[in-house]
C-alpha cells in the first residue's frame, strides 16, 4: 500500500535521519521523497511517498514522538480527496472538472455543486452531481452564506473550490475551512485585484495577462498563491477578448492547483505555499 | 528606397483609399502594410513601408493635405537610430546593448552612455563608448538632473534607454522627452510598483515574475507598456535567487521593446501602444 | 452587416488601392484589414472585416474582375460554421469542445460526432449532439472510410474536426476535404511525428512538450500548422505523466486554432498558414 | 563549509538512512536535499548541500563503503568550475558569457576561448580572455581537431562549452570529454536536427521555434537535454528574422544549462538528464 507522508516543523539537525529511521523501523520503504528548508524562517517540509503495510495511528504517534513539538505530521494511505464545488454562472471552470471527472482524470469525488445562480443547473444535471442554487435574492451576505454553511453541513468534504463563484465570502466563513478553500482569480496576481480585472488590464495597457489559484484566507485575492500562469494579450483585444482568452488559462490553472493539492504536494506557511 | 510610413488620427471612412491613392500617385509600391482601428477612442492607426523614390516633404505635405486635420503623420527612409543610455551600476542590460551594437544587431547607434556611478565605465570603455559619471553626491535631484541636462545636451539622439537606471526622474525632466524615454522596470507591471519588486515578489509568495519596458511618463512606473515577458520562481529561491533569474528576462524584454521602438512599430495614444 | 473579405493572389502594385476603391464604391466601410506580402513567393494576402450593405455575389464579381486572375476571393456575412467531429476515445478535446458550445463561447454549430469507439457516446448524449460509432472490426480502412464518408454525406459541414481521432485518414479521404480537416497533433511538430508522441518525448528525455493544431494533407503530421504550445515536462515524469499533462495543452490548442479558423483568420499557402 | 554531496546508484531499501547517519556520523548539517528514484531503471539519485568540516577523502570512502558498489560518488566543497570555450563567428553566446563573468554572475572561471575563425578575437580581448583561432584552412577534420585538443591540453578545465561553434566534433574528439561538453543548439531538438535549423523552421511553417542545451555525444545533436526553451515566431518573419529572434533564446537557454551544471545539479544517465 502506497502511504503520503508530509512533515512541516522547526529545522533541526537530523531530521531526515530521524524520520528515515522510524520508516526503515516500520519496513517502509520511499518511492519518492522531497525536503526543502526556508532558512529564513528556519522551518523543515517534508514529503515522502513509502509504500509497505502500517498501521497509520501507530507510525503518525511514533513519528510525532521523534520530531520536534511544533512538528505537523500528515500520514494517509493514497485516496481520492471530496470537494464542493461553489461556482455563479460561467461555466469553463466547472465544465472542465465535470468532464475530468467522468473521465477519472480528476484526483477527487465531486460531492455537490452549490451556485448563487440557476445558470450551471443544466450542466450539473448532465453529469448527475447534485446541484443547489442558493440565490442571493432579498438576503444580506450573513443570511446567505447561514444558508451555504447549512448546505456545506450536509457533505464530508476535503477542500472547497470557487470555480469561478462571484461572491465575496465573509471572514467569519472563511474561518471556518482554514487551508480548505481554492480559488480561481482571473488576473496575474497581485496585479488587479479586485472586480473585473480584464478590465483593469484592458484600461493599463498590459501586453500578458493571466490567472492565480490561490487557497482563501481573510484577506481578498491575499491568500497563499498555489499556481499562476499568463497569456499574451495585444491592442486588438478589448476587454471581453481578454476575458474570453483568459478562460482558458483560468481553467487550467484551476485544475493545475487542484492536482497539486489533492496529491498533497502543497504546504502552507504564513502567507506562501512550498510546493514539491 | 525604403521609407516608413505611420499614421495616427481620428477614424473617418475612406483613409486607406485616401492613403494608398498618394502613395500609388508618387510611384510608390507598399512593401507591408498594417491597419488598426480602435473603436472604443473612433482613432485609426496605419504603418506602411514602402518602396521607391520620393521628395520626403512633398509626400507628408500631400498627404497631410488629404487627411484629417489631427492626423499625425511620420515619414522617413528607414535608418538607424541614436540613442543615449542612462545606467546605474548593473551590467546586464547595458551589457547586452553593447554586445548586440558591436555586431551591428542593434538598430542603433549609441551615442553616449550617462551613469550616477562610475561603476560600468569599464566596461563602456571595452567597446569605445563615451562614459560621463554624474555623482549625485552632495546634490538634490534638481541639480544632479540639471547635470544630466547639460550633459544630455550634447547629444542629437532619438531616444533615452533606461538600462537600470536607479534613479526617478522628475516630472520636469520627463517632459522635455515625451515618448523618448524607454525605461525596464524589474516586474511584471503593474504589480510590484516601486522599490525593489524582488523582494515584494518574494514577499508575496508568487510562482511568475516578470519585467516590462515602457515609456516613461510623469507617473513612476505607470507610462505606456511596450513589451513584458515572465518567468517561472519557485519556493527554492529568495529574493535575491529571483532577482538574478530576472535580470536575464529584464535585458531580453527591454531589448525586444527597444527593436520595436526603433523598426517604428509602436504608436502611443493615451497611456497605451499599439505594436504592430 | 458585418462581411469578412479574404483575397489571395500574386502580387501586384495597387492591389489595396484597387480593393480600397471597390469597398468604397459599394458603400462599404473597412472595420479592420491585415495584409502580408510574401515576398519570397511575390504573394499577397489581405483579411478586411467590412460593414455596410451589399450583394455579396455582385461584389464578389466586380472585384474578381479588378484583381489578378488567379485571385482566390472569399466573400460572405460573418455566420456561425457548422462542423462534424471525429473522435476515438479520449474526453478532453471533445469535451471542451461540447462545454464551449454549449455556452455559446464555440463559434460553430456542431451537427455531428462520429467515433470508431462506443466510448464518447455517452458524453456526446449528455449534450444532444447525434453520435455515430463506427467501429473498424472486421474492416479495412478502405471499408471503413467508405461508412464514414456515407454518414459524413448526411450532412452540410464547413469543417471536419479531428478531436483526437486516433486513425490515419487515407489519401483518398482526404482529397475529398481539402483544407476542411483540422487535427491536432499530440506533440510539437516536426518532433515526434507518428505513433505515441509523449513516449517518444520521455525516452528522449526533452524538458518541453507541446502540440500542433494542423490542416491534415497527405502526408501524415506533415499538414500546414495552424497553431503550437508547449508546457516544461521534468525526469520525474513517465510519459503517461506527460500525456496526461499534454492534454490540457492540445485541447486548448485545438480550440485555439479553430477560432482562428472559423474567424477566417487563416490562408493557406504550400504547406504554411499565414494568419491574421 | 557549504560542500556539495552527489549519489548516483543502483536503486536498494535504506539509501537515505544510510547516507543520512554517515552525513550525522561526520557531524555535517544538511542544508538542502533532494532525491529521485527513476523506477523504470531502478535508479537512486541524491543531490544534498550539506555545512560543516571533514575531510573529502575519508567522507566519500566511508559512504563509498557504505553504498551499492555501482555507486558514482560526488563530493567537493563548493567552488567555482573552470571552463574553455569554443565559438566560431557569431558573438552572442560568448558575450553573454563574457558580460557574466565580468560581474561574477558566471560560476565559472573562462581559462581560455578557441574558435575556428578570428571574428571574435576583439570581444575576447575586450575582457582579457587568452584567445585562440586555430583556423581550418588546409586542414582536414582528423588535423583540425589534432591542433585543438594540443590547445585544450594547456588548461586543467571542469567543462568545454560549446558557444556557437559551428563544427561537428568526431566521436574520437567527444570521447576524451565525457559528459564534460556542452553545446547550444539553435533549435527545439529533436525538431530540426542538423544545418541550418532556423531555415528547415522557416520551411516547415512552425509557429514556434527554440534552443537545446545538451552534452554532446557521438551522435549530432542527440546527446542528453540539460534545458530547452521556445518563443513564438509568425508568418511575417523568414528564416533570418528567426535566426535573429533565436539568438536571444539561445544565450539564455546556454546560461540556464551552465548554471545548472556548475551547481552540480545535472545527472547523466543514458541519454537522459535528472535536474534538480
Amino acid at each position: 500500500m502506497d502511504y503520503i507522508l508530509k512533515i512541516d516543523c522547526n529545522d533541526e539537525k537530523g531530521l531526515i535521519l530521524r524520520v528515515s529511521e522510524i520508516v526503515f523501523k516500520h519496513g517502509l520503504n520511499y518511492v519518492s521523497t522531497s525536503e526543502f528548508v526556508d532558512h529564513e524562517n528556519s522551518r523543515f517540509y517534508m514529503r515522502a511517498v513509502v509504500v509497505g503495510q502500517v498501521n497509520t495511528i501507530e507510525f503518525q504517534n511514533t513519528l510525532s514522538a521523534y520530531l520536534p513539538s511544533d512538528s505537523v505530521i500528515f500520514f494517509e494511505s493514497i485516496k481520492k480527496k471530496d470537494i464542493v464545488i461553489l461556482a455563479t454562472k460561467e461555466n469553463h471552470c466547472l465544465g472542465d472538472l465535470l468532464i475530468k471527472h467522468s473521465s477519472k482524470d480528476l484526483n477527487a469525488n465531486i460531492l455537490a455543486i452549490i451556485a448563487n445562480h440557476d445558470t450551471l443547473r443544466p450542466l450539473s444535471d448532465k453529469f448527475d452531481i447534485p446541484f443547489t442554487c442558493i440565490s442571493t435574492d432579498g438576503l444580506d451576505r450573513v443570511e446567505h452564506e447561514k444558508l451555504v454553511l447549512k448546505e456545506l453541513e450536509k457533505y464530508k468534504f476535503d477542500y472547497m473550490v470557487l470555480a469561478k463563484y462571484m461572491r465575496i465570502l465573509s471572514p467569519d466563513f472563511v474561518k471556518r475551512y482554514p487551508k480548505k478553500i481554492i480559488n480561481i482569480h482571473h488576473s496575474f496576481l497581485p496585479a488587479f485585484i479586485g472586480a473585473n480585472p480584464y478590465k483593469q488590464a484592458y484600461e493599463r495597457g498590459v501586453k500578458i495577462i493571466g490567472a492565480t489559484a490561490h487557497f482563501v484566507t481573510d484577506d481578498l485575492d491575499e491568500g497563499p498563491i498555489i499556481t499562476q500562469d499568463v497569456i499574451r494579450v495585444n491592442h486588438e483585444m478589448n476587454w471581453k477578448d481578454m476575458q474570453k482568452a483568459g478562460r482558458d488559462v483560468e481553467k487550467v490553472v484551476l485544475s493545475n492547483a487542484l492536482e497539486l493539492v489533492f496529491d498533497e504536494r502543497v504546504f502552507v506557511y504564513d502567507n506562501k505555499t512550498v510546493i514539491f
